[in-house]
């Protein structure tokens, strides 16, 4: 296999991974949005997330952003504008900003040194915690913790479940590969002397 | 909110997950399933796959065969049985193992310590690289390199992309929440001078 198919191939192993937007910029306040598909969660308690980059690539503007203010985003990336999602990952220079490139729109709120995308319906701070080098590979996990969350209100269920469904968030598959969602149940905390049962009556209370 | 609200509540923000089985025995041939949603491509080549896992909890057994065998198998969740899938998540014993007491079958090829699921049409062998402890919070990240791929060939196209859609894996979101796909399509590798197009023409003509 050549590297591009086998990237393809070795890609596909993992299922379907998470599509999400990192906003950064610099100290300049030059933003900078790339496309990651390994946001993973880390806690609840602290609110932990990480993801992995590769250092020799494009997004070495998103690494170089985070070191400098210790801030960025990541914002669920929905059908609506997954295409423009995705142009984020050409290599753009370092004074061209994506969020321009890909007509996408920046967002902030104050005390947050880094741009959330406009059109993501659930998105969050994060304050840069570790990174940690992954020497098998030359690859870094960047650590950090969630200091403020934006979500539509009616996605918020009563037991903290977000439908993110409900928010048209798609999934990847592979390098390239963007999916939609339907729902097949959600499922109950297994225990060891009880079948398998279905979580229902979860309503779409608006929780404060 | 209570932990168990903020558990669902954060884990839904990474956005879609992985299904994924792993299976492992001990130096006795004790099998374990387990259910992880962290599984997450490290690179291609060498082809490495992490997992993130906490210590303290029923998943302790996964981590003690790993460490015993060097060997485990990760295998993708699909519809058919993603009940069962998510019943190994109740605490059983280290005597019981999740394979019979959640319904699931084992399979073995030569040379590999440690169990597949039969039911599952996309699955690998993982040998065991590195344990990196992350303070932060207590958890682990396992890193392994695949050594050897079983996957139903009518789902490999002709550019190293698999169909994993096709093979009905599905999708987690928050801690329960179990999701089928609908493909939106893939797009081409992404050029700052040129717009996003999809990729078109992708047989599934069989690859050798």
């Amino acid at each position: 296999m050549d590297a591009r198919d086998r990237a393809l191939f070795i890609n596909s192993l993992s299922g379907f991974k998470s599509a999400n937007l990192i906003g950064s910029q610099d100290s300049q306040g030059q933003t900078n949005l790339a496309m990651f598909s390994s946001v993973v969660h880390l806690g609840a308690s602290p609110a932990l997330v990480a993801f992995i980059m590769r250092p020799d690539n494009g997004k070495r503007h998103t690494l170089d952003n985070i070191k400098q203010t210790k801030h960025y985003t990541i914002n669920q990336v929905s059908e609506a504008f997954y295409d423009k999602a995705h142009q984020t990952s050409a290599s753009y220079s370092q004074n061209q900003s994506e969020f321009e490139e890909c007509g996408l729109t920046t967002e902030f709120i104050e005390t947050i040194n880094a741009p959330f995308v406009a059109q993501s319906s659930l998105k969050y701070a994060v304050s840069l915690k570790q990174i940690i080098p992954i020497e098998l590979n030359g690859t870094l996990m960047i650590i950090g913790q969630i200091t403020h969350i934006i979500c539509d209100q009616q996605a918020i269920q009563n037991d903290g479940f977000i439908d993110i469904e409900l928010l048209n968030t798609v999934a990847v598959s592979s390098l390239d590969s963007y999916h939609k969602t339907t729902k097949i149940s959600r499922l109950q905390y297994a225990k060891p002397d009880k079948p398998v049962q279905k979580v229902i009556n979860i309503t779409h209370e608006i929780k404060e």
